[in-house]
């Protein structure tokens, strides 16, 4: 079978471009009733009979028996032995990428995560405690989509703020286990993990029950069941963003050799149909040596079937008028993952405000931000970038304010407290004020 | 008619503790099943007629006619003739919190909320750049609790952290506007505002209207209604957390005038009969004089059936072994707002946990924080300070990771990257970072 990879070739000079722009970004996940139903039914049920609800489940949607909770728990020995079972070059592939991961976030964190602290005139002591989270659940998928990747971004990050407790739940239907991701959660230092998925999994670690801990915060990418269960508990626990279908933007000058533009376009569209690969440009030549690119690549993928579809349903190569209006395009989508393939990368940076990771450069692929740069690969996905971060030591950390009052300090605060006290009807507020006045 | 404020008594030693103190703390916001109901029509009416329904839900709900939108926006001058209007006291008042809420928050930016890079060894540029939101919402409730120092709170951090557009929303039941809240407005540089509230005003911001500008992320307070709408838009927008009751929580030493500790339970029980408020102390004599200067105190209060009933339901005084033990108490209850009442707060600090704001010594009143001593008083309740944090400046603010791999270290980061890729099945991935290798 033939595969034909055709994105919508759009102009900003069209009179018609705000219409096919908007109709090609338009995606919406749509809640599924039924499911949200199953899922409340299914959180409700884990919350009452705990253990026996999440095996039952278990051995429902996954097809794995287990006598008891025991044998859903991978050993530490286990996730050893899995890392020894592997070929000297993936162990090597995982330990340089887990290396690097954490080198970033210990980064992240000196710059942006550290308490602090200061007195003002009056000797007032004002900051701000920087702790870790104690406990953390990290869900992984299992079966076809099982990324070994997403266990490093996921719980070295909670390993560098702190986190004394890391739960890694992960199914394995039928009983079938991932070497690599048992592998990378023993490099990336996971503390338990156990066989389980689905919102089942989820609503283990929110409520906890009488084998697996509750947990203060649920991060990780899930199915639909696992993304409604998480909307869920959201309140018991704290949760990351809900994940949408992943995006890639190149933002090219046309100083790169085409068949890395359009490899890196195939490397978001081989996730899934869903997935969105958009290419702005301003050069209409460089655009066409770009589809000329896909169509000559294209039936050397072994996933040409996804990468095809995704391409034609979802795909978009921009004439824009220049690299300026690119840019302007580019805060429009406000993309999780945003290539910035020019000669001369520092130029743009500084126009785009929105996006989840930028990559600066033709030698920049977004594959190697994928796996072993160093920055997360978790990142806000369908415009959420306007208003949230890549995953980071910051989500699995939490701030506490820091107040301390001198006597003199109370005496001026005292009266400005008191009057707007009284204003918003509050008298135990302004007493409370006033009696530390001499 | 006499009010009777009795709060449980407690004791760590007695052997039915631990029932106790769950039954205390047990608090569930219930879904109601109907409130949901509603909202989801709401907004999806919203969603879809726009201006047109949040007119005829602002008619039907605040009892607030209105020709057109145009009538339903607070002009600056409005705003400014408000602050204009209020007494010098509370004019500078407000002036004076707003200069100390501004001045914690610019620290916060500095110490947490800059860019930052660094290049490794391979000549690779690493790093995170961290922006403002665009445009944001705030939300503040009408009516009979309308708090002009929450205006403070949410603007005040929104414009410390570079956003350009901050619109805020309040309802005007009847149209009775609050001058307060409409001065704090203007001392806070809020952009625009428009007297519309509920379900209807976050469906506003969450999808625009003709006339209310979409935004990126909603924060604020507000009912069940507002709570629920704000849960159901989250992921189309950001939101900050949803509040439950307010809590504090004291750990006494003794050594505090006992009538500032009554009284400082006080100026939490008057918020709402659901808040809470509970004292730990190892010494039953101190609690025994708290405890009588709540009877002396409480007739004195405008609002003392709330405070009875809020602290014969949901408060404790409770006796610990000692402050060790106060201390590890307080960690499992993870308060809103801890005051360490204490001749040596810094002593007692670094054993605590979880809270969303730290009083320090006795002169630090919760009131003080509430108001004016710069932190803000958004914090996390019912127990979420185990995993979030008080509203900040890095709620108005997003990180982009920033990844610029030279040639050079292309050649180190493509093999590892193709590795791992293959491992993935994701030969795409794999082979863009072939593709950069000589």
């Amino acid at each position: 079978m033939e595969f034909v990879a055709a994105p919508a070739r759009l102009s900003t000079a069209s009179a018609t471009f705000e219409h096919d722009f908007a109709q090609r970004l338009h995606w919406s996940a749509d809640t599924d009733a039924a499911i949200e139903q199953r899922v409340a039914d299914i959180l409700a049920d884990v919350q009452k009979r705990g253990d026996a609800a999440v095996l039952e489940y278990t051995a429902r949607f996954d097809g794995l028996q287990a006598d008891g909770m025991a044998a859903l728990e991978l050993r530490q020995d286990e996730l050893k032995a899995a890392f020894d079972s592997l070929p000297a070059g993936q162990r090597e592939a995982l330990e340089s990428a887990a290396r690097r991961v954490r080198s970033y976030h210990e980064a992240q964190k000196k710059a942006n995560g550290e308490s602090w602290s200061y007195r003002d005139e009056d000797g007032t002591l004002l900051g701000q405690k920087v702790t870790p989270l104690d406990r953390v659940g990290i869900y992984v998928p299992g079966g076809k989509a099982a990324y070994p990747s997403s266990v490093l971004m996921n719980a070295i990050p909670a390993h560098v703020a702190g986190v004394q407790d890391i739960i890694m739940v992960v199914p394995t239907p039928k009983g079938e286990k991932n070497a690599l991701v048992l592998a990378a959660a023993y490099v990336a230092g996971v503390h338990r993990a156990f066989t389980i998925g689905g919102a089942q999994a989820v609503a283990a670690l929110a409520y906890g029950t009488a084998t697996i801990p509750k947990v203060d915060k649920i991060t990780g990418p899930g199915n639909a069941y696992v993304a409604s269960a998480k909307k869920r508990v959201f309140g018991i626990v704290g949760i990351d963003m809900i994940a949408g279908p992943s995006e890639i933007l190149v933002l090219a000058d046309g100083t790169t050799p085409p068949e890395w533009v359009a490899m890196d376009l195939f490397s978001q569209a081989e996730h899934d149909e869903l997935a969105q690969s958009i290419l702005l440009c301003p050069d209409a030549a460089y655009i066409d040596a770009v589809q000329r690119e896909i169509d000559r690549l294209l039936p050397e993928m072994p996933r040409k079937a996804i990468i095809a579809k995704s391409l034609t349903d979802r795909g978009a190569l921009i004439l824009t008028r220049d690299m300026e209006e690119a840019c302007a395009i580019s805060n429009r989508i406000a993309p999780e993952h945003l290539e910035v393939s020019s000669s001369d990368p520092h130029r743009w940076e500084p126009l785009l405000r929105h996006a989840g990771a930028i990559f600066l450069g033709a030698y920049t692929s977004e594959s190697l931000g994928d796996y072993c740069a160093g920055p997360n690969h978790v990142l806000p996905t369908s415009g959420t970038a306007r208003f949230s971060s890549p995953l980071g030591v910051y989500d699995f950390q939490k701030r506490s304010s820091i107040i301390e009052v001198s006597e003199a300090g109370a005496q001026i605060l005292g009266k400005t407290a008191a009057v707007l006290a009284y204003g918003e009807g509050l008298q135990g507020h302004a007493r409370a004020a006033e009696m530390r006045l001499k």
